[in-house]
């Protein structure tokens, strides 16, 4: 067995953080009703911290968890939690975690979820056929300790537009400004939000909570009469505070997805606030964190 | 000027085959009914064949429409278009380039749209406001020259699963097979199904076959007991061929997009169907056309 | 078993067309000489065609090789064959499904290869570590039935700029062109060539004709006076053709990546051909074919 | 001006946190040395955190420094600036925001360099055209507030192998341990490493440093015995820790690249350790931060 470490003098350096696990755990699990069928699929990946010095220093492997187990372990969980919500899951899996490997100090756990509708054939909800609902997801990411247990929940990719009711001007003009003010423009972002539990964890309804939240951004943002995307952001954010009272804080992310309008004009024509192009990039990246209480 | 060509003999080689054009012109186009808005969003792909070898023989561009002015043509044009379907607006674009550019023979013009729904604010759809339908796309592929114009239209992306009434069984068993026979599993896939239209496009609703389209194939997938990847997409292409008389064939390509079971033995459990790991590579890769007519 | 079939009239359609296989068989194949291994890593895509219809119109999988059996043939047949040239192992594999089956009339075989370097170390390339040689990529097409066998190799995403000695003007200026005429801008781009093979496979050094292509398409881009990106192909193109006579065409695609210059007017400054910013769409997207002989 | 804000009573919530600027800024600079030019090319990232409250609360836009103002700063200073390494570019932009705007209180700028090689024509390095040098890319990121400035420096998608002198074994072995011992496997990751420099930024030379722990990780990488992944990846750190003495601690993250022995005994073979399958999904992450000092 080589060493590098030997040639350097003792103790010039520490390993002053360490963390390892497995990500990108795919798991799709089918519950049977009989009657109808329901597809649950989702991504874990999972992180642990804990007395692992030794891996990194010698070689020594005695405390380490292979991430093979960890990946076993999210299969052979899954097989016996009914997935109700992934909050509770990841719960279950962090849990697991501390529980079993007194060594292991920090567990933290994040699920993504595919989302996928019932196919309407012939107007109804097909009992076992599904489409996906589009590159939107839900995800939970849980971080626990031998403290305590803390839950964050998310929508990512909320990908929405507005063609009207939206302007920006009164920003600061100086001799790096070439942008227009406007009073009438396209707004389109991917809204990627995410919110906090508080206590009382048992008692939550995660899915109840993630539904009534992904509604309200969605009528807050198209009903907003946006003067900012920061200012909508605000809007947005402070509607799901108000309405699920279970949650302290949400953080909201949103990049400002461009639609430059074509300069019509070389053409002989005028550009009625009708013809755009997109641009992936460069691109505003707005975000806020809205606190419950003054 | 430098000419690479002068140093080989002369004739030694010829230009079989030339084509050029622009891509990924990304349009959006808003549409002001009064009292409420359209978002239309599309990406143009315009490639051209033509009477261009002096450009490439000799650096003499007096045939060439820069690509540039390819893109200019596209957001002019839109301008004055209703976009009421792509495959109208492909039609026209092409018709553009071959009526304009004499030296041009053939026009080949690819639209795929981006696919908005309204948001539901209250119950109602709302005027303006949108969110992405997703990652699943429709397109439109028209090509053209002075004898004629074809257009083939299709879903691309169309992600399905269903969970049960799916089989695979009876296939050959050989010194290279080692996959076990099912009679129940998971079927899931991309489906990208292609359609052709036949004479007097002048009287064709897109838009309305488009639907048909979409509907057959979610609910044929949806209700056919497969038997093969193979069994369920002619299925799914005789539907959508016999629902709508205006297309001559159809082009299906399905790859499968496997769930593996996971193996719970090892740890004293039994999978009874249903914890799964989706795996994207390898992948069974499923294509056929189906034809009207005997 | 249900069938769809069973709904129409007795053959209102037919398969004009079937094939399938398997994509994205992912391979690594280490070498061990001894004192030093190679690294061989490819992706293979199988696509047959054959007697397969009752598959589609049936669901009877009786002439059906399972697109997992093509996997475990993909990796049996790696382990005794040298993987010398991606070339020859997809000769092999053709030939193999062609003479095993004889219901296969068309096997076509797609090998993506991803490119390692070995480490410097000391000074010294390392006999067993590796750096990857990026996303550039070098692979082969080859498609045979019982008549006979092509070969296609390729290089692709060969990603080259140069910063000056590329022109355009002299292209139509009608009332579609904004463009202007420039004698000096920045030429960037992302090379796809493929050559094909003529008679004689078996005496093709497949590797060497590899190295003095890509060479050669790297030193006419770098060397070459562009008057037009169409002019650059052709001399890159007919540079490959006369120095390996065992190719009869090559195909070049040159997305043009564009580089913007950017506008420093607005702040007092002069652009002397020094900033740009790059866009990725839209993008010109110019190809020809070029063939020996006159 | 609508303001869903008033909808709510007074106070029930606060923005605790807020940020915003602009991404994706693309930037090519070509510097002229008359017989020789170069080719810069990066993505810089900023975001601004100060006093902008009021376009969140109230769409008061004035302290708005619009993110389109942003990129235009980074055109108009690229063009004064000589790019000599992106970290001082990186504190030049900081330096800006901070000094011009008294209200902005901290400023993150982030550039990520993609990287070119010259072209070797006729075994010379070509004065104006050059090769991708792939994925792997060099990034800054800088953060400033009035007090100080901290430079982080990375090398970010580093991919290597080794095909020998990877060993894991001595790992816990529980339930859930399926994985066998192994003394011989391929190890690949794709490694980011970020290192912090401390004191007398004007001195430090941030290219040679770049080169120097560049070097370093490929070469401990390549001649390291593994026991771990942890291990290696501590003794590439303490490696750059050791020859750079500017840097104080560096952060390396190692995903776990599996390369999955295939079993060919179903076949009558036996695999020795030649055939393996890459898999994407799952896979180890492994992380430390190595510090100075005991």
């Amino acid at each position: 067995m080589s060493s590098t470490k030997a040639k350097f003098e003792a103790k010039f350096s520490t390993l002053s953080h360490n963390a390892y696990g497995k990500s990108g755990i795919r798991l799709t699990k089918v519950i049977n009703h009989g009657d109808r069928q329901e597809l649950k699929e989702l991504t874990a990946n999972i992180q642990l911290e804990g007395e692992f010095e030794n891996s990194y220093l010698q070689g020594d492997n005695s405390t380490i968890i292979a991430t093979d187990s960890m990946r076993n372990t999210v299969y052979v969980l899954a097989a016996e939690h009914d997935l109700s919500s992934i909050e509770s899951f990841a719960q279950h899996l962090c849990k697991h975690f501390l529980t079993k490997y007194p060594h292991v100090q920090d567990a933290s756990v994040n699920l993504v979820e595919d989302l996928w509708l019932r196919i309407q054939a012939k107007g109804l909800a097909h009992p076992h056929a599904f489409v996906s609902a589009g590159s939107e997801k839900r995800s939970t990411h849980v971080t626990a300790d031998r403290e305590g247990i803390t839950v964050h929940s998310a929508i990512e990719n909320l990908v929405v537009a507005k063609t009207t009711e939206s302007q920006f001007w009164g920003f600061i003009r100086d001799e790096f400004t070439t942008l227009p003010e406007t009073h009438d423009r396209v707004m389109a972002t991917s809204v990627e939000a995410t919110w906090t539990y508080g206590e009382n964890l048992d008692k939550v309804d995660f899915n109840k909570n993630y539904e009534t939240i992904r509604q309200l951004l969605l009528e807050v943002f198209a009903t907003h009469t946006s003067l900012a995307v920061q200012q909508t952001l605000y809007a947005m954010g402070e509607a799901a505070l108000h309405a699920v009272s279970e949650i302290s804080e949400i953080n909201i992310t949103m990049p400002n997805q461009h639609r430059i309008a074509f300069n019509l004009e070389p053409f002989g024509k005028t550009n009625k606030n009708e013809i755009f192009y997109p641009i992936d990039e460069p691109y505003g990246l707005i975000s806020g964190t809205i606190k419950r209480g003054s």
